[in-house]
């Protein structure tokens, strides 16, 4: 174990060397799924993964970050970092490499000066249910591992309970998805690899109601808010439609095409959300963003 | 011109021609400043901007689009696009070119068979103020072309009336700011190479009020749209702190570090976007969007 506030010693300058071509199998899926661990890289993501790596052990959980490897420069600007990842029972390696090595070991061209090697984080869809979730957001078929990102930390931002990505998503573990999370991946639960059948029964069963983001869609969704900022003024609504306060899992589709239409119709309902003006449609991340709020909002003021 | 419904015939093969390296300049800053012309790539990009062209000639304007290059199996998988560009009095060159030929003209990997020289839409801001907007998106020194035109693109499915990118910002002509925006360039006017500090008081002396995003703003944006959902119930309100039904210019910072403090003061207010959850910030385009949709819907209530 190192001591806090000194740097280990023994800096790794090899970048061809066995340990560091091991790290960079983890930038292709099949690396990952082997050993069922990812690459965080940057200060921001690896102070979330030490964040979360401290809150997991806390609890008697599994460790999230394995090892971690920074330059000098870079622990000099984060002293913090390495205090995080030395304190007294983090049960972790840190190891100073040069700038060529993390270069190796990453598929960024400037890599921050620092990566951390991390434990898979999803978790079974039931343990997300059983914690009574009033909000989820579910991927269905998303390709871009920049928009699954910037999703997730939409969804983390609107105070979401877990963000889950069908079985034929991108992978959230690839790095430029990690990226694009900026630690968000390490604050809220993640599930993978269920059919978007499997989790709206799941969801129904356990009293979520489920509405699919539709640009055709039947509801509109300032209707939804309209209706539900009456209910906070006690006012009367005569034919409410859907209810955005109660536990909600929204459905959100693929860039190119949105949702199937099998997908649509296991939803309760299709929400439209408005377009004022003469765009065609919306871009994945500002549909979500906009339906997640939308949800938070009404169920904050219950 | 061409007659509807025949494509044009001289095919242009050769990648090193001099046309085709004259197109390809303009995938360069300097290019599309000398002529004051960009390019917008693929079907969907080409039909709004046809259809720009249209409505600017029916108008007594200037044309939008003064070259289109396109292989023949894309005008034959989109035989719309033909027509709209061969309309009588489209004045307008066609031209059929190889996929070589497209991809030496273009930055793409895959220019989607298509491509259009468009001339500069960007705007004067008095031409904006003049016609009494209701809201304006400001970005102030934006560098990812991709979020500019995610930018853009939410700013006109939320129907703002224009937006306005800061002299220091990057280039929205840049072919993948231009391909972000998905045709919105065409729609919405768009107001360049002003300082912050000229259009904020050029939008105070029109009326416009001005609200700067911040993260630390005093202001949050739930209490502004619970003000104004209540005065739409003729609730009483007892402090209000600004109307959001009022014509808003939003000033949106640079993705790293936001808005500068001088920059912030300029603003009538600093207004939060709310996190809910563990989140440490907004993206830009995520911030962007439910500060523009918050205004948009309060202002559709009137």
């Amino acid at each position: 174990m190192n001591e806090p506030g000194r740097p280990p010693v023994e800096a790794m300058t090899n970048p061809r060397a066995d340990r560091v071509r091991d790290v960079a199998k983890l930038t292709g899926r099949s690396g990952r799924l082997k050993r069922r661990q990812f690459l965080a890289e940057g200060p921001q993501a690896v102070r979330e993964a030490l964040r979360a790596h401290h809150d997991c052990l806390s609890a008697g959980g599994t460790p999230v970050v394995e090892a971690l490897y920074a330059t000098v420069e870079c622990l000099k600007k984060h002293p913090e970092l390495l205090e995080a990842a030395s304190a007294p029972g983090s049960r972790l390696q840190v190891r100073i490499a040069s700038e060529m090595v993390l270069a190796a070991m990453t598929d960024t061209v400037s890599p921050q000066g620092i990566v951390a090697v991390c434990n898979f984080v999803d978790v079974p869809l039931a343990e997300v249910l059983a914690a009574k979730p009033k909000l989820i957001a579910m991927l269905c078929r998303v390709q871009d591992p920049g928009n699954a990102g910037t999703v997730l930390r939409a969804a983390d931002a609107a105070g979401a309970d877990a963000v889950i990505f069908s079985s034929s998503s991108v992978d959230i573990y690839n790095p430029k998805a990690v990226r694009s999370t900026a630690g968000s991946l390490f604050h809220i639960p993640v599930v993978l690899g269920l059919t978007v059948t499997e989790v709206v029964l799941a969801a129904k069963a356990a009293g979520v109601g489920v509405l699919a983001a539709d640009g055709y869609g039947h509801l509109n969704l300032d209707q939804l808010q309209d209706e539900s900022a009456a209910r906070a003024f006690d006012q009367e609504i005569p034919d409410s439609s859907y209810e955005l306060e109660k536990p909600t899992l929204w459905l959100f589709g693929n860039e190119a095409q949105g949702l199937a239409g099998e997908e649509k119709a296991l939803a309760d309902h299709r929400v439209a959300v408005p377009v004022y003006g003469a765009a065609e449609s919306l871009n994945l991340g500002t549909a979500a963003t906009v339906c997640l709020y939308a949800s938070a909002r009404a169920q904050q003021r219950l």
